[in-house]
């Protein structure tokens, strides 16, 4: 069991214009995937991994001559691994809108000649799961073995059972929600604020006055992170540790760092605003803030979700108070109303949110007994 | 029962040095406060009600000629309130370093000519108690007959009852906590950044600028008030209720106002950065992530607690998820392994931290009977 090794991601591009939910039209537009393993001759094989807000189409191994470019969920996918590359055929997809190379608010808006910045159409997950089935056209697959996403990428894969029924056996929800509460969207439109008001933000031209919004992505990412970690996971990690802690012990009484988790989140915020384009996390938010397949239902889930026929396995984490298990017991019970076969986990992690990514034995567990069964479904086919 | 009506403001100023926590001075200074009711001629009635983040020496009544003017804690201070000012002589006091009159980063510097601004001298939870008891002396108590608090007032209470153990007779600590968790300070070091880096802030010399920091103090106000409503309650009153769903239940697509969440918290945001001081608001966020009296006993609050010798009444509320009830019990615990008499109680309220200010008959009852107790006292004595 170890990594995949060097991996290479590939470009499509899509001349025909992709008409979006707010009405807009992508007159043409490219998408960088990945995929590791090989598709099987039924073409029966393929797992869509969908990315949340962060993240790209580089889900797992490195990039040759780059060994700390491992993909985010290189834990999860790769021989041997949860998800078995020895047996499925794995794609991973960055999203319009994104900043890793697909289509997005940095690239050239041919309309103009200038890079689209905010100008950059709203996307919805409605969307990107319309131009993700574009890609899987192209490559041949008429039905996924299964779509699977944590958090945003949760979203997707719900989205794709509703959107495209026959087109996924399996259909895997992760730390996610059927739509985010008001504290959720509070916390994003906190983040959005933060970016907008940032002066080198431009109105979203930042890129021709060469600069980026690196104050308003910090505190972005701040928040942001706040909320992806658990209260308890942080009191046993940072606690009120002082970072001199070795020296003096003593507060420095000014508005420079006095505690580890102020190091850390203004180190980590620091680290994301100098990748991450400001663009793309303010369009991303929004695509959160949007996502409602029951909104079309008068906030009926279960109406919402009576067009799927995959089956389905939901995961939540005990400490993610940012998408509590709660939210993803409404997506069970919506199922369940509609007799969907659905396998449910509530995996008792400290991690909160983040534990969607990180190793915990019961969990790489209870995603590998299910691909287990996807796998033998396949061979019996 | 009915509000006390117009109250005046007093200022009271020290011309002897206070010696800061820090190693600074503060050459002289003006405590703003006001009193309500009569202090008896035993001056054994006086309570000294202490103030959180945003709030002042206006606790109750209004100011003539502004009707609007009312005291932040006018539903719990007044003739025939749960704090009886027909039995009660009230004092609020604003603390050193707030924008309310006394002196703080936006006075004159004695020592540059200028306003303080960044450089006005951080203050602690204890400074300010030090800076109360001599506002006490001044008038004449020797001893409260209560000190009273809510979160970061409420560290003040329990400050008192550790540093004048013999000055109060009763130390009431309502939604607050012996120290800030990791999170607290993480939401607190959001709010200090978003500040710190808008260019208005110009290092803390807004003022000859002309301008505020108004986008930073936005943020700050709007992350800060996320952690003051509880997440059922939010979910309540706002949901995802669309802002415009009276015309047209659409999404809007675009970085404006989409959900009533957003309009509400920038509406406050705004309503904030208009009327408080943004070094204040630093200022007072390092105040609380600086509290922590058990730090002196290697992290013992018990032992912190053990020079106390007040009766404690201790409040928490189950919705609160900044200073959640567990916080109020461990300040409980403590005072019981110390065999202080200490009453509690857990009231059940959907309104998370922000319920310490709100009307709620369970908790008002509490109080009032809380006080009634005190009041026996005071008669039997």
């Amino acid at each position: 069991m170890g990594s995949i090794g060097n991996v290479t991601p590939q470009a499509m591009h899509f001349a025909e214009p992709l008409r979006l939910e707010s009405g807009a039209q992508l007159a043409d537009y490219t998408l960088m995937y990945e995929t590791y393993g090989t598709l099987n001759a039924a073409r029966s094989n393929a797992v869509l991994v969908c990315h949340a807000l962060n993240a790209s189409h580089h889900v797992a191994g490195t990039y040759a001559g780059d060994p700390k470019s491992t993909g985010w969920w290189d834990n999860m996918v790769g021989p041997g691994k949860a998800l078995d590359t020895n047996r499925f055929f794995v794609i991973g997809v960055n999203n319009l809108g994104s900043c890793f190379g697909s289509t997005g608010p940095m690239h050239v808006n041919p309309a103009t000649g200038n890079p689209y910045g905010a100008a950059f159409p709203l996307v919805t997950v409605e969307d990107w799961v319309a131009a993700q089935a574009r890609l899987a056209d192209r490559l041949g697959i008429e039905q996924f073995a299964a779509v699977m996403g944590g958090s945003l990428g949760g979203m997707q894969a719900l989205a794709w059972s509703i959107m495209f029924p026959t087109r996924l056996r399996h259909c895997m929800v992760i730390a996610s929600t059927p739509k985010l509460s008001a504290q959720n969207i509070a916390f994003n439109d906190v983040a959005r604020q933060a970016i907008l008001t940032d002066p080198d933000y431009h109105g979203g031209d930042f890129y021709e006055h060469g600069v980026v919004p690196k104050n308003g992505l910090k505190v972005a990412r701040m928040v942001g992170h706040i909320t992806y970690l658990s209260n308890d996971d942080m009191a046993e990690k940072f606690g009120r540790k002082l970072r001199n802690a070795a020296e003096s012990n003593e507060y420095a009484f000014d508005f420079g760092v006095d505690f580890e988790i102020e190091s850390y989140l203004r180190y980590q915020g620091d680290k994301f605003s100098e990748y991450f384009d400001a663009n793309t996390y303010l369009l991303i938010t929004k695509a959160l803030d949007y996502f409602d397949p029951a909104r079309g239902f008068n906030g009926d889930l279960t109406k919402a979700l009576a067009a799927t026929s995959a089956q389905f396995m939901v995961v939540s984490f005990t400490t993610d108070w940012r998408f509590s298990p709660e939210r993803s017991r409404e997506i069970v019970e919506a199922l369940v109303s509609n007799r969907r076969r659905v396998t449910y986990a509530e995996i008792d992690a400290p991690h909160g949110h983040d534990a969607f990514l990180l190793e915990d034995a019961r969990y790489m567990n209870v995603i590998r007994a299910y691909y287990e069964r996807i796998g033998a479904e396949l061979e019996a086919a």
